[in-house]
């Protein structure tokens, strides 16, 4: 047996089975996927907090081929591997060391890392490149990390796990979601996966030229979640569950002025806006890095889960992917 | 001890004993020693098909010292190594990275890393500089990954091992060896280690001005080897075991138009001239990258091993070198 | 438990006990935390020359974040961690490869590194750098690689054990430090170092303008260590028991010129001058990479101990620093 790859034509949904698939896209999940990935969480978080050595990835070697720089999925990703006692192989801007910059094809260097590795995370900078790598490989699975503003389904899934841990649940949530909602494929993920669950209320605040798309509001609402824009800190509702900020990228702007007018007047969350707008239960989240998005003098605020549950989340959320993707459990 | 080096002056031959010995050149290989590697590919494959855990480089630390962009290369020593249970020490770029920066002499780079690990594996742009670093290093071998256009002998011995297990022989072949003749390591060293072997004959086709010189035609033919040299697809005999394609620098021509007339019409493998000129048995290799060499058209006829055994028997290959200078056994 | 680090508000001094804590600067280390490294070296040493594998810090990950290039140190640290059985997650230059270019602070950067990791090795070009890591870092402990030109306690903690290596001791030794005293780290480190143990003597030779500065000799002089100034290699004395020799940087001076007469006219050491000024039982060190600082020709000399004792003992000096800090033992 070269590899545990399912046969397939195309992106497989998980359907309760995840030995052997690609993770290409938040859409191959339903709501018992995503459970039985939660409820991993516990058995990984005690190898990572009592560094006991796993032998889940035992002689599997996972390729890690990053076209673009990512220092945080990076070493999630890295030390997921390493926490179960794979290894990985490790190739960072590929173009810069290595055969791509003699012309070689992305499709051929996804099958020569094939031969490798028992599977393949990917992060690239092209919308697209994670499927097209999936289906060029043909003996192990593809995980997306991320291909440019398309989709990074392991930060929906951290995300998620984090909203589950905090209020055991993921129905009859409401939630603020903030930033370029134009363009975030975080926070248009988000929505997908809410969707997943029933009775889910988003509020959707960003300056008005970083409206969601009047497409993807229909594709979205079309789900089984509810949207209500908003425009201003003020309409922020008291009994959010949490809030979700995202950066908003300078280069959205016409000019710096109008940048600075935006983000700094409504867009920066600081402890005086927590204080009046969020309820003591909530609690605060931001997929990082955070640039523009919260002042550090909200970091001890113990609501703020970004530096401190959300990073952790995710290693163990990539862990148990892992693991019931190429484990030997 | 502190380490499994053997004394000597200069580069040994290997002579039937692996342990502990420089791998610098195609040079230091007798018929018996590639067998020796050939007998251990077997057991290699099944460590990595069956992603078993191994203990063979247990303990052990191989560096990777790349001056030079490679992710083929890098990638499948790095594998090998750690399908072995080794660990690696990776520095890409030391250029960029490194003490180099500060006006390290690239000896006392050597000797550093080889206080540090159990082996260098060493790829350069200079002609000669793994030569250099097997003297300098004076406890562990030194393996050459490629020195500019010296010598790569690891694609050598994958080479002939994919050759060896499609026909189970390395005598009585005959094989069309096609590209930049005038330049390509791989191509040269391809033909002495066939010379090592009874009754072998190569047709080479190559443009004109890229032909074999006359100096390398001398010292090659007083080797044990045929070899005929041919101008036009239309040359090739039938009864070719293999062809070796490479791909031809657009560097060497005075301007693209020439190097676009002379590739585009001779020198690009398309399923037309397969079907033409190729026999049933045979099969199609190219070191990669491939960049104007072969036609992805081409990549799912069955004889095209370049992207499948030639890649996979490159790490089983370099597995099995590794263990016999390396390894516990 | 999320880690073994102790609690405190500021840098803490071992005193005895090196579980959890950061190590930032030599000034938290008495005589005997350093012997009590010493006292692991010879079973770190037969780690490696053995190739034993090692379970001290299995299922522990060290993270190596390199802002800076260093093959030395990054190999030095990366070989120590693997060496022990533990697994490293390296990111070198990450304002390269990181979120740091997408405007990420420094401290975020530790935050996330701190979740994936049981330590953090840290290089970073800003002098301060590490103490600030080391506030940051809440659960893991922090140890300097190098922040600028301050501290890189590693470093001296090697260059004593060698001097303890030889003589055996730590007190009464007679030392010529040699270079740029006015802004080496590594000779302001050493000194301190050496005035924790009675009865040394250090003689200072640099060029008229690299002098120590009038405040660093007031502080460094205060502690219990005899300096005297020297300004010509023929004022070393005969019973020197090691010279300390260091580069001096082109940049220091203000043309070519006067660093070439400067820097050739006294401050390379070769056979004649060892020859002349130093006794048969010294040693001569230098901290790497040497430009401009010792001739090759002396490599040969046995008393020449830069590439080799001191390179190994930095292996096993600092495999029993995170064997103190990190191990199971």
């Amino acid at each position: 047996m070269l590899s545990v790859k399912q046969a397939r034509q195309d992106i497989l949904p998980i359907h309760g089975s995840f030995a052997g698939k690609d993770v290409v896209s938040l859409d191959q999940f339903e709501a018992r996927d995503l459970q039985k990935i939660f409820a991993l969480v516990p058995e990984m978080r005690r190898i990572v907090e009592q560094s006991r050595p796993s032998d889940i990835l035992a002689g599997r070697i996972v390729s890690l081929l990053f076209f673009e720089p990512s220092s945080r999925t990076f070493g999630s990703f890295a030390t997921a591997v390493k926490r179960l006692g794979g290894q990985t192989l490790e190739v960072q801007n590929p173009e810069a060391v290595s055969s791509v910059n003699k012309g070689e094809t992305f499709e051929d260097t996804i099958r020569v890392f094939e031969a490798y590795s028992n599977a393949i995370v990917l992060r690239h900078p092209q919308p697209g490149a994670a499927r097209q790598a999936a289906r060029v490989a043909q003996f192990v699975p593809v995980i997306n990390a991320g291909d440019g503003n398309n989709e990074h389904p392991t930060q929906t899934i951290l995300d998620l796990y984090t909203l589950y841990e905090k209020f055991g649940r993921l129905d009859n949530l409401n939630g603020l979601l903030a930033g370029d909602l134009l363009n975030s494929r975080t926070l248009h993920s988000l929505i997908r996966g809410l969707s997943l669950f029933p009775n889910n209320t988003v509020y959707l605040l960003s300056p008005e030229k970083l409206r969601l798309s009047r497409e993807d509001y229909a594709v979205l609402q079309s789900r089984n979640i509810r949207m209500i824009e908003i425009f201003s800190e003020k309409d922020i509702p008291g009994d959010c569950h949490f809030w979700y900020w995202t950066r908003i990228q300078r280069e959205r702007f016409a000019s710096l002025e109008e940048y600075d007018q935006v983000v700094t007047k409504s867009f920066i969350v600081t402890p005086a806006m927590m204080e009046r707008y969020a309820n003591k239960d909530m609690i605060l989240m931001d997929p990082l890095p955070r640039v523009g998005t919260i002042d550090p003098a909200v970091d001890s605020d113990e609501r703020a889960v970004y530096l401190r549950s959300q990073i952790r989340n995710g290693l163990y959320a990539r862990m148990a992917l892992l693991a019931l993707i190429l484990g030997q459990a």
